[in-house]
């Protein structure tokens, strides 16, 4: 695959995951709406796409890394959208965390244009995108998949497959971030009933990450939440997205989700008290607040 | 420590933990209201006691592992009690799960008697017990915990200390169990949307439990969940017991755990359709009816 | 105001509405997508619209009372829609429960079309509606809600002003349906605690029906859910519509509401397990199952 | 019924009702913890008890209006306890909202010792106690019941029989504290969304308590979290305990509600943050911050 790729959407995540492509010996075409972002890779040799479009050629790859459904829209449909430009033959890596109907709708609107999107949304932090430690999913038409597999792999630690549906992989991703935010929530409760018991929340902490928890998650929110600080990886308005997502999902196949709807609802209530500049974890101040424990 | 040892409670957490005692080289005292249970000890060598008292020497050490904290009372208090049975001197080793306002209202109560009693709730299911790999918590006077080490150290994988507090390894015992049955629901919801979603359940739990959440709770009862099948360990009883001692003691403290209540509501409704033989893990039900699934 | 009157939307709020209307002296035009709907109007001497364009006239008034936003949004957009055919001048008196964001934007587009939106929401069910018995609320400009008030008056039985905002009428509205939809559930709750106490669910309903609670939405719902019998008012997929519009603007303007997500939960069960077609007091069957009762 | 009444317990709602049974022609002995509270009826006539017991004769009949299940344990047994002075054959009129467990327990005792023991719970804040408003519920021995008859009409404005089971009238009286609290919660979140929406709240609210709403419940506590004014009636303790003891009743009953763990949370956090001395109705406060609304 010596083709150049495109890379369109380098933000926090999207930045370290096209460094690695290029580190890998990827030929690189990369967009960003805010064109300084881009600074780095094009020192390194990469082609600044004046458009998203322009990152894309037929019958090539271009990778999409966005922050919502509408950006991710916004890039792919329409005349100068990848869609088309990427017709006949090319293929859209979609990883972007987006409602699975967007995928679905996104992968039929390729198909119409002659063009093929896979839905491949990956986990991790910024942290672990730069370490080439994301956990990456995919699903999509099968010999797309084998296609981009090296692609992937330059950018990931592992590649789980869901089959043809492309908004399968989706479907895994909210069912994750759910599952890491909802333990955010978790952690949040049950620190604070440590300390208003008197005994030292990081110490709990601490125990219960490297023994029954001991998995990055945990510890890395878990420390977090123990210490009561929120270093920034998903913002909080980034976060609450995704739990909205995931509600609006399981509404659409009437998956009633209570412990979803908590913590969206502490996200929402974060948003309402002026933390959107915050790390997602922060919903833990809510449970702070209403145990009448110090804030920091 | 060549003198005997006290254990009272051959329940299935019970039993392991005293056999491996014994195979450790530990001369052992064992009761069980149901004396069939200390069959298999007896016959590798331990002496059975026609009460709890019975299994106390002045000074010496005893281990009680039960089912509530009812049964801790009714062991501990009264003329035949462990408290008096051990004093001058002696030490109880308090395994299990109870209420931490228990735990310092029994540890006031021995320092009465003259003994020592010190709080030493465990994490793990019977088959972590069997095989030596319990997560010890210990809270009480320091000199008693010191003590105590070598023995705990033989049925459990590590030790972690939490001060002088007889009910501060109580509160991180409750914490954790809170933790686990809580992420049961959570995966419940998170895997009823997924299947909803046309997506395999297991194969969305195999890969999350893999990557993300790579620790034995996921694996355990992510697995449990995600097959519909829920092998038992905790019964459903004992498990409600847990979440409602987290509830009573966040009360106390006044600390709201909305995600608490959802989890023993969740096992309060298991009971109330009939579940009382099942694992803990099968609150999973309630969240598959409730989205119209089927429950096996 | 012996101008002909349009009304659009004949289901079963629409079409007593309507009846009254008549029977207070004005000349309608009837327009419902299923026609034969309109007979017995018809027969009374209305004008069948072949379509809810056909309704309106230049400078007139026609009311609106549809199933959604997606059906509000058909009859009153584009070159044949209400906001066009009113103009100039005329009124829309749009009663459908809708988003306030749809009546808000509605609203503009009306003002683009020179024609004039007012948000009219009702509460009442359909045998309320019969009776002349509605309580009406208004939002919208100051001028045409002064001019509609007798058209209100033949409807309800009192109305209430909510000022210029166009939406703000329909906010109060799913306050209201918020209110009654969460009742449905507290009720749900409290009886079933009052069966599974041994006490006789009815007698206790009573009481409280005939003494702190002696309203109308009591007196419906509490006899209702006592008795586990739901006869049909508001369809389970429409209550569910109005829930998910409170969810959706407590969202939009941050202000968490978990009461009002339980109940919708609630419902989004109801519809996973096949209540489509029943009543949304319907919702106690799931609170039953909870507890472990007999649903009859 | 000419021979003395005792009374004990003089509260925010005992001292109206007995001032209203002296007002009937009822003789008084009187008791309070704090004597002083009883001023205005000895000044009136009554007799001042030197304890609770002493307010009872044998075949007499004595009404308690307490705190709690302690404190009416504790006038309640032993030597000098009610039931014990009340025998043979006297009845105690047991008023305070307790739990039907207790009102049960208290039931067999009286029996033990040849008294009778009737639960007569009422609903009603003091004002209404003051204007012989109170609802009253009753339950206990059919000829008990008959008897104290005159004796309730002269507090209350209807009493409603529940049967023979002495904790019949208190699981009522659960069922609809439940109700009015978890009805301030959703006022709460309904006005919070009317305000973050641009609506003036005060005149939601009027609408609402003026139309579907009219009925004492939403008018005091409806325009009391409208106009975020909670005066007191009864204190958060007190409404705490209610709640706690519905979820306990309910937990014994296995019947799970959610809404009451919702509406219990919040009070839990109220008195988390420093709102022991405010009405109940403060929980709405927990709200309004959720949402980032003023206080005031």
């Amino acid at each position: 695959m010596s083709a150049e790729i495109g890379f369109v959407g380098l933000g926090s995540m999207g930045l370290p995951m096209a460094t690695n492509l290029a580190a890998a010996g990827y030929r690189l075409a990369v967009y960003n709406r805010t064109a300084a972002k881009a600074d780095p890779l094009v020192a390194a040799g990469a082609r600044l796409a004046p458009s998203a479009g322009d990152a894309a050629a037929p019958g090539g790859v271009v990778i999409s890394m966005l922050a919502d459904d509408a950006a991710l829209d916004s890039v792919t449909l329409g005349e100068n959208g990848l869609a088309r430009k990427l017709a006949p033959g090319g293929i859209h890596v979609s990883m972007s965390t987006v409602a699975p109907a967007t995928s679905r709708r996104l992968a039929r609107y390729h198909a119409e244009c002659g063009s093929v999107y896979v839905g491949v949304p990956v986990f991790g932090r910024p942290e672990a995108a730069r370490a080439k430690k994301l956990w990456i999913c995919a699903s999509g038409p099968a010999a797309a998949r084998e296609k981009i597999r090296p692609v992937l792999d330059a950018m990931g630690q592992a590649v789980f497959d869901f089959g043809d549906d492309p908004g399968a992989a989706h479907v895994v991703k909210l069912a994750g971030n759910f599952l890491i935010a909802a333990n955010i929530e978790l952690m949040a409760e049950a620190f604070a009933m440590v300390e208003k018991s008197g005994v030292d929340r990081k110490a709990a902490a601490e125990m219960l990450v490297t023994s029954l928890f001991a998995c990055p998650v945990f510890q890395i929110y878990g420390r977090s939440v123990a210490a009561k600080r929120y270093p920034l990886g998903i913002s909080m308005p980034l976060g609450f997205k995704d739990l909205d997502l995931v509600v609006k999902t399981a509404t659409e196949v009437k998956s009633p989700m209570p412990a979803a709807n908590l913590v969206r609802d502490r996200m929402l209530s974060a948003l309402a008290n002026g933390r959107e500049s915050m790390d997602w974890a922060a919903l833990a101040i809510g449970v702070l607040e209403d145990a009448g424990l110090p804030i920091e």
